[in-house]
């Protein structure tokens, strides 16, 4: 305890507003010991840790409703940065207001799109409330208690009620709770083992970025270099690559750490192969 | 000519305003005896199809610089219509504005976010011009026109010039210009042999979607299916399946016809594994 009362707090970067989703991956991912700094775009966020200014940035990824968050994907690839911890965070979306607010009494909603078509089954359900965009899902909780009206609510996570001390008037209104969101951590490579993250998982995984020649069943010739040693992949993304129409950046994600035997022939198998290839990291995946 | 002259034109639903590249896209694959209607969404577009609203709608599906068209290829899914034509069309930017008007007295240039990030390099040659986001490319350039303004332009595809008689000042004005979007002519099965579409190629393409179950080496086994064949596949994309968290539907695109004997093996080979197969169609791919 004296120990992590100490120690040094790990900065981390995130995309959104106090009281994002984010916030509570890097609690997962880091423990209370973090101070964490709000960023208004992805860039400026992965700017933040290739400059130091923080230590690593929490990355949603990939979404099971959505689907993958391409603009991260792409800035992965434009940034040396390497993958120290992955996380899955259940999305629970909240109607959040002031304290002296009741659900009688709420007549607007406001949340990102996204969040409120997540959660059309409470709309029909309501239909004195109506829904509103805003730019941010906890930045909208912040606004309703900012503007201090009482037929207000917001749409977001349990940390943003516990941010801005506001009342979670009714719990968990997505219609799918099967919604969760992927996040990675990045740090340097210069501060990859400084980092200290809490570990919920025996399961090691690694993340791969490559290019190959487009020549038929080129990529089914990559993923045998996988399947040939029951190497398990979870994850195929592809992203266009500028100035080479309908030819592709693929990114990879296998069960097993860099350093196994059957992962390292692997890597080497597929490189035989590939015009470009990166290891994006090895890490604890923790669910 | 006198045939082209008495036949009904073909009605074709699109997503956007008067003179969007999808217009001309529409075009390059039915001719000019066609009707065009804009919609606001890709979902009211796919409606107009399935009501008989229109007699197909032109569809685009991916960007060879920004990548897959998500929203679209969701659609696909949830529509049966089929797809009975694909285009790649050439995306030209140009800076338009009213008859009158020079680039020395232009000082606001509206268009959709995607189209002035990709005229970097001219925002930068002319400083004293500010980059205004709109709605809509082609919808840009009927807003100038209409506001009569002297020193605002917009920047979009030659057809809205056309449509909307304004002057072309400067002519391709995009940064990379292997900027390609690439298009299906999509329509309901009873209509699929009753549109008049051209030719330009000698190609044939076949759009499949399916779903395999969630284990080892599962899309490696998919894909043997065409790798055993010498089948070309194009493109492959995945989207998460609604519920069942880190597990996707996949789109595939090969090269050749559904009715050709090797393709039909690896259909029926592919659906001994898949938990679900649909042909989206077999089509003529024309550049």
């Amino acid at each position: 305890m004296n120990q992590e009362n100490t120690s040094k707090a790990t900065i981390v970067a995130y995309q959104g507003e106090r009281g994002a989703f984010s916030e509570a991956a890097a609690k997962k991912l880091l423990g209370a010991n973090l101070e964490s700094i709000p960023y208004r775009s992805f860039e400026e966020m992965f700017a933040a840790v290739v400059s130091g200014a923080a230590d690593c940035s929490i990355t949603p990824i990939e979404n099971s409703l959505a689907g993958s968050v391409i603009k991260n994907y792409d800035l992965l690839e434009e940034h040396d940065l390497t993958i120290i911890g992955e996380t899955n965070l259940k999305i629970v979306h909240n109607l959040i207001a002031a304290p002296e607010v009741a659900l009688e009494d709420v007549r607007r909603v406001y949340s990102h799109p996204v969040a409120l078509a997540q959660c059309e089954k409470f709309f029909r359900a309501h239909t004195q409330i109506e829904a509103i965009s805003a730019h941010d899902t906890a930045g909208s909780v912040r606004l309703v208690l900012e503007n201090q009206r009482k037929d207000e609510a917001a749409i977001a996570g349990a940390i943003a009620a516990e941010v801005y001390h506001a009342n979670i008037l009714v719990e968990g209104i997505e219609d799918n709770p099967q919604n969760f969101t992927r996040f990675y951590l990045l740090t340097t490579h210069e501060r990859a083992d400084s980092i200290p993250t809490i570990n919920t998982s025996e399961q090691r995984k690694t993340s791969i970025i490559f290019r190959i020649a487009n020549r038929p069943a080129a990529l089914f010739r990559a993923m045998a270099a996988f399947a040939l040693r029951d190497i398990n992949l979870t994850k195929l993304e592809s992203r266009p690559i500028e100035g080479r129409p309908w030819e592709y950046t693929f990114y990879l994600d296998l069960i097993g750490d860099r350093s196994e035997l059957h992962v390292e022939r692997a890597l080497a198998h597929l490189s035989e192969m590939t015009e470009s290839i990166r290891v994006l990291g090895s890490y604890w995946s923790s669910e």
